[in-house]
C-alpha cells in the first residue's frame, strides 16, 4: 500500500541543471557560530540589468520552491513556481526588471545543502550540514548581490518563506532594498506552524531508510516519510473551503466506496500524488533543514523583542499582502508586521486579498494580487527613476 | 532521533481489563453487506437504570476514546476522558441516570476489532477485519441496548465522532431516543478532514512494522507511523490561539535554541509526547478502521442527499454544540445539521460556545457548555418524566 515505489532517486545529475552556479570562497559566518565556506550559490536570471544596475529584483522562493521560478523545472519539466508572474509584459516585467533568483543555502538544487559532498570527508554533509537560519539564507544572497555588483536592489519579494526572507532583507541592510514585497508571511513562525514542520521532521526521520541523515552515503532514500511529510504540509498550504470545492466527498473513477483503504476519495488520490510527486525533486534533509530555519525565525527576537526595531530608520517602501483564507500564514500575522512598520514610520501598504485558495493564493492566478504588485511596482519604479510605466 | 523505543506493546491484558463484556451470537449485517459475527462488546456502566427503564443515557466516545469515560484508564491510569462531566451530581448525575459508554466495533479496547483473533483463522483479524461505518458502531450499540432491555434511550451524548453516533442513532432509531446531543460534530466528513484522516493512515501504513497490517501475528508494532499520526491529528485538535496561548515559542529546558532537531520548542516536546504516549494504549490497524468509518460517514448520502430527510418525522429533542475555535468541526457543519433538523420541523437547540480549546473544547471545563448541558438535559428529564433536578 506504499504510495511511493521505494528507493527512487533525482535521476537528473546537478550538474546538468540550468542555470548559474556561483562559487563563494570567503566562509560565511552563521547564526549558530561557524564559519561555513566554501560553497556554492545555484542562481538564475531573467531580463537584463540596466547600465545604473538599478532595476534588479531578487525573487525569494519558499520551503518547497527552488530558482526556477520561471522556466521548466529541469528535474519535473513543469513550468516554473512563478511563471505566470515573470515574463515580458507581466507584473515581474523582464522587459523592465532584472530578475534574480537563488536557491537558498540548505537546498537541494545546486546551492550548498546537506545533500552535497563534505570536502573535509568525501561524504555528503548530511546532518553534520550546520543548521541555518532564514538570516543565514540572506547572508547567502548578499554575497551573489555583491557578485553581481548591485548595491541597492530595486525590489525583494517573495511569499511564505520567502516573505520572511523579505522582511529579513529589510532588517539586516535596510540600505540595499528600494522596495520589499512579503506575500503571505509573518515575522515569526507560529506554534501551529512549528507543530506542523515538526510533524513532518517525525515523519521523514521514522523512516528506516532515513539511517539517521546518512542514507545518501548508503545508497537508500526516506521517500515515504518525505512523502507523508509533503502530504500534511500540503493540507495546510489549501483553505478547507478550496478542498471542499475541488473536491468534496467526490470519489475517485469509482461509483460508491469500496470499504478498504485504497484512495476511495479524490482529496485521498490528490494528496497521495502530492507526496509522491514531490520525493522526485526534494532532499528529505534539506527538507528538514529549512522547515527548521522556518521555526527558528522571530525578527523581533533578534531586536530585544521589538519588531518595531528591526525597520528602525528605514526607507524602503513596503506592500505586505495576505490572503483571507490563509490559515497558516492568517492575516493577523501580516498586520503585526504592518503595525511595526507604521511604528517605525516606514512607507507601508497593506493589502488583503479576498481569496478562497488558501496559503497557496500566492503561487496562483489572483487578478487581485497581480494588479495589486503591478501598482506598487510601477510606483516604486516611477520613484527609482526606472520610467513610467510600458 | 526515534521518538518512541520500538518496538512496544500494549503491557496490560485485554482480559484484566474492568467492565462489561457481551457476547453478542447473532450476526450483524455490515454496511460493506459482510455478515460479522459473532463479536463482543466491552462497555461501562455509570449510576442505576431505573425500574422504567427510562433513564439511560448512551455514551459515545470520540476517534481516540473508548468506554472509560468515568474511570481510571487501565492502561494509562489516567481519568476518564468525561470523569469532569460524570458522577454524583455531575452534568451526567450518576445519582439521576444510568449511563452507558461502549467501546466502538473496531476499537481496541475489548470490543471486537482488527487485534482481535478470527476464530475462523486463529490469527489476529488484521486487514481481513470489514471495514466497518459508523451505521455499523451504531447497529451494535443496539444490540448491547436490547440487551440491557431498553426500548428507549433518554439520552445519545458524544462529541466528535461520538456526535456522528449520535446523529446516527437518531436517523436509525428514532423511537429509540428521547434526547440527542451532538457535540463538535458534522453530518458528514469534509474533504480537509479526510485529508488529514489520509495522512494518519499514510503514516502507519509507510512504517515497515506495519508489515501490511500483520505485525501482532509477526511480534512488531507501527508504533513510530501511528506515533506520527497521532501528533499530525492532535494540531488538528487544539486552536492557533491554544497553542499559542499554552507554548507560543518558549523554548523546552534551555535559554536559546540548538541549531539541531532536538525538541527545542516546548510546542515539539508537547507533540512528541502525545504522539509516544498514544501508542501504549492505541492499535494502529484499529486507527486506520475507525478514520476510515469517520471518513465514509455522510448522513445524507444515506438519504437520498437530502439531510432533512434523515430526521424525518423524529420527536427526540436535539441539542446541537459548537466551539467558536473549532476549525476542524467547525461551527458551520453544526448550523447545517441545525438546518435539517428544522426543515424537518423537529425539536432543536443550537447553541456555539466560545472558546479558544478548539475541537478538544468538548473534553475539557468548559463553564458555559457544562450549564447548556445541565440545562437542556434537566429540560428533558421533567418531560421525560424523571423528576425535577435535585
Amino acid at each position: 500500500m506504499s504510495i511511493v515505489t521505494s528507493p527512487r532517486f533525482r535521476s537528473s545529475p546537478a550538474e546538468s541543471w540550468p542555470g548559474y552556479r556561483l562559487p563563494v570562497r570567503e566562509p560565511l559566518r552563521l547564526d549558530c557560530g561557524i564559519d561555513f565556506g566554501p560553497f556554492t550559490i545555484a542562481y538564475q536570471t531573467y531580463g537584463t540589468l540596466n547600465p545604473d544596475r538599478s532595476n534588479a529584483v531578487l525573487v525569494c522562493h519558499a520551503l518547497s520552491g527552488d530558482q526556477y521560478a520561471a522556466d521548466p523545472h529541469p528535474i519535473t519539466g513543469k513550468p516554473g513556481w512563478w511563471q505566470s508572474l515573470i515574463g515580458p509584459g507581466r507584473v515581474l516585467d523582464t522587459d523592465r526588471y532584472f530578475l534574480i533568483c537563488a536557491n537558498v543555502l540548505g537546498g537541494c538544487m545546486g546551492t550548498t545543502g546537506p545533500q552535497e559532498v563534505n570536502p573535509a570527508t568525501g561524504e555528503p554533509w548530511a546532518l553534520s550540514f550546520p543548521v541555518i537560519t532564514i538570516r543565514d539564507m540572506v547572508r547567502a544572497q548578499k554575497r551573489l548581490i555583491e557578485h553581481l555588483e548591485i548595491d541597492s536592489l530595486f525590489c525583494v519579494i517573495g511569499g511564505s518563506m520567502g516573505a520572511m526572507q523579505v522582511l529579513q532583507w529589510a532588517a539586516s541592510y535596510p540600505d540595499c532594498i528600494f522596495a520589499a514585497v512579503p506575500l503571505a508571511g509573518a515575522a515569526r513562525h507560529s506554534a501551529q506552524n512549528i507543530a506542523f514542520h515538526e510533524v513532518g521532521r517525525q515523519a521523514i526521520m521514522a523512516d528506516p531508510d532515513w539511517c539517521g541523515g546518512r542514507y545518501l552515503s548508503l545508497g537508500r532514500n526516506p521517500v515515504q516519510g518525505l512523502a507523508v511529510a509533503r502530504m500534511a504540509a500540503h493540507i495546510t498550504y489549501l483553505s478547507e473551503a478550496a478542498l471542499h470545492r475541488k473536491f468534496g466527498r467526490n470519489l475517485q473513477d469509482r461509483l460508491s466506496v469500496t470499504y478498504g483503504f485504497d484512495a476511495d476519495f479524490q482529496v485521498e488520490s490528490y494528496l497521495r500524488h502530492q507526496g509522491s510527486t514531490f520525493v522526485d525533486r526534494f532532499d528529505a534533509n534539506s527538507y528538514l533543514y529549512i522547515t527548521r530555519a522556518m521555526d527558528y525565525f522571530d525578527l523581533a527576537a533578534e531586536h530585544d523583542g521589538s519588531l518595531a526595531s528591526a525597520f528602525n530608520g528605514t526607507r524602503s517602501r513596503f506592500c505586505i499582502i495576505s490572503f483571507t483564507s490563509d490559515w497558516l500564514f492568517p492575516t493577523s500575522e501580516s498586520r503585526q508586521i504592518v503595525h511595526a512598520l507604521n511604528a517605525a514610520a516606514a512607507n507601508v501598504s497593506f493589502v488583503e486579498i479576498a481569496t478562497d485558495n488558501g496559503h497557496d493564493a500566492f503561487l496562483l492566478h489572483e487578478p487581485e494580487l497581480f494588479e495589486t504588485l503591478r501598482g506598487f511596482l510601477n510606483g516604486c519604479a516611477e520613484h527609482r527613476g526606472l520610467g513610467r510605466s510600458p
